[in-house]
């Protein structure tokens, strides 16, 4: 393979001519085809089917006798209370179970905040501008919380063991107006990469300006590892409770890509004395969550290694899907200089960087050839790459057939961006 | 029957005698008696045990083919906004689905507006100290709201065909800082009355000096009638459309009393327009509400038809427990002219109101004889009643037997507090 910095003009015309026909070809083609956001597979859905008829006519008490079809019960009945405890390696009351959506869970604790204030405290947006810092490229749909409350965003460089600690330690200890840091510890949200257990330890015991700095730790992919070595992170409750910061962090996990991503459960994990907190506000907001989908979810699963060995079966479908992205990339864009890309153990994306000032280009040429991803830009705050540079890819959805046509496009992309950059 | 009021102290001291040695033999007895909160009672919950089971392994499509396992869709499958609209009259571009809690969905409507503004006005809490109109007695729970958000609660007197209209459109017309009224205009919480045509008319007509006042329509017992004629209230979102203030109501509804109390959906109505800006938000605050849960509720009730067929039985269970409770205070209480009470046709409650200075009494002796009640005060903002006269009660949890049992100790611990008083 030559690089194509080292082609000539000439070299890079014929390359150019050659991938302009075949996306005259595609255009004409008409696919469909969509790798934009981390959808599980019907494959995947289908592993939880039994969920839909778990339950019997009479089968509606919680281990607490709880009748689930009553009201009452704000925090979620103990038999799930107990897998999240155990998965997280948490007690039962470090956790508070909540409704079908984590990110409806991160929205409204980023509201009381800002309305109520940490912990009764002065509310954040009484003290100023409120700032997050925000590894990037990251998940989105922080970045899009953080807009609507009119926060401030700082993005701070993700390398592979984590976000750039250095400077997250010296913003956070400097500058009490930064209130929080958005962080997916394992399998990141885009690239894949696993925090370090060095990472972690220097979250635990950062000393922050402000009393009211709060990790909002979305451990969206907790136990979403492709198989071969499961990864273990730190835990940050335990470490941060171990260096003297016991309610600084917010823990958030779900079942969505565990059990059904439209009708699962989700959970905050911290200090006891925090969920009394959150508690407390639940009190005013909600008769308390849908204690019947609990119910499912501990009939279907049973314990926390029911739902690991579950797991398992979601790993076998998507390993696939990883290996053909990464041998993809490798095949149609080893060598050339023109990418890099993560090969991630677990999660639901890949990252890619193409040159700088290609990523907007190579989506759009996508776009043009019926292959949909996920806005160029949109894994940095405000959806400003500042280099052009990053792409997410979600391989998760399209079945391996589709996934494959897709990622011939997108790598054809990539080369036509990149000869149009060095022609240009 | 002789009035208290027309006895002697002898008379009184003797009645008072009799009474307390019969509180004597209750505390004894030590009963765990409940009428504290609107929840339904077991028969009332098995109604609806088909929703148990009324999907099999392969049922998971909506009629718009969307998959209710996965991600996708903010405002609700098909199905089940053609049932919420046509039960509320309206088209389904004007509701939109949410969870299994209404008053989450109340709560959030609230925050929104005070930290984001009316369709993006100013934000509420950037204007000034809130107010909101509180008809009382009212929800207790509506003044929760209010009070985590620090809104003033302004008292507004109930009659029999609503609240205080005059000095409701003199209030709203004249201070730009209310901009809320809860109601809960059919069989309203906790007296049970029925807001007349013209009452809500004149709501519908309100000329409020703030353009971004509106109406909490929390019609919670909308197809909530114990059998015999159906109540039907004019349309309010129809009414304030006609009189130039189409986005002035929000309307609140849900399936809590209808299927499970704790596992059910609810909807928030309005106009097409509030509808937009209500999904906008959505967009950056949640994945979207439990489309399996929709789903099951769609193919148990089928259809609007369906529901009005299931409410039937609801009535039929419901129906002797408020007999038994207007039977019970009509033989105790009639002609002693030391309570008035209502007879609602629907809702869950019947509100009582006791001589001046007697409600807390009465809870208290009750609670001393095992009989559980809401606080007193509780139906007033702030829990404060100015007279201490109003009691909720709440007759649809316990078996009838039971019911019988907490009523007699009631009727008892009413008569008791009225004489004390005429004693002292």
């Amino acid at each position: 393979m030559k690089k194509y910095s080292e082609m000539s003009k000439g070299e890079l015309s014929a390359v150019h001519g050659e991938l302009n026909a075949k996306f005259g070809g595609y255009r004409k083609m008409g696919k469909k085809l969509n790798m934009t956001r981390g959808v599980p597979s019907d494959d995947q859905l289908a592993l939880s089917d039994g969920m839909l008829t778990c339950l019997s006519a009479g089968d509606y008490k919680a281990a607490n006798g709880a009748d689930c079809r009553n009201y009452g019960g704000l925090d979620g009945i103990p038999e799930v209370k107990k897998i999240f405890a155990d998965l997280l390696d948490l007690t039962q009351d470090e956790v508070v179970i909540s409704g079908n959506s984590s990110l409806a869970l991160m929205f409204d604790n980023v509201a009381v905040n800002m309305s109520h204030g940490v912990r009764d405290g002065e509310p954040w947006q009484k003290q100023g501008k409120v700032k997050f810092l925000c590894p990037s490229p990251g998940y989105d749909r922080h970045f899009t919380i953080c807009n609507y409350f009119h926060i401030d965003m700082i993005p701070v460089e993700m390398g592979e063991d984590g976000p750039d600690m250095d400077f997250i330690e010296k913003a956070v200890s400097s500058d009490p107006m930064i209130k929080g840091i958005w962080c997916v510890p394992k399998y990141s949200n885009p690239t894949g990469i696993v925090y370090s257990e060095e990472t972690v330890r220097r979250f635990a015991r950062l000393k922050p300006a402000a009393d009211d700095f709060r990790i909002y730790w979305d451990n969206a992919y907790a136990i979403h590892d492709l198989g071969g070595t499961y990864k273990t992170i730190p835990n940050i409750v335990r470490l941060c409770e171990e260096y003297g910061n016991p309610n600084m962090p917010y823990v958030f996990a779900s079942f969505s890509k565990v059990s059904f991503a439209g009708a699962a459960i989700s959970c905050i994990a911290s200090s006891k004395s925090n969920c009394e907190y959150i508690k407390k506000r639940l009190t005013a907001q909600t008769i308390g969550p849908d204690k019947l989908s609990q119910l499912r979810h501990a009939r279907f699963f049973k314990d926390a290694e029911g739902v690991m060995a579950h797991m398992k079966k979601h790993a076998e479908i998507l390993r696939p899907k990883f290996k053909l992205v990464s041998d993809t990339l490798n095949r149609e864009l080893g060598g050339l200089g023109i990418a890099a890309w993560t090969e991630p153990m677990g999660g639901y994306f890949v990252s890619l960087d193409a040159l700088e000032g290609c990523a907007k280009r190579i989506v759009a040429l996508c776009a043009e050839a019926g292959v949909a991803l996920t806005p160029a830009g949109a894994t940095y705050p405000n959806g400003n790459d500042p280099k052009d540079s990053n792409i997410r890819i979600a391989p998760t959805f399209p079945p391996l057939s589709e996934l494959g046509e897709a990622l011939e496009i997108f790598c054809d992309a990539v080369k036509l961006a990149s000869v149009e950059k060095f022609l240009n």
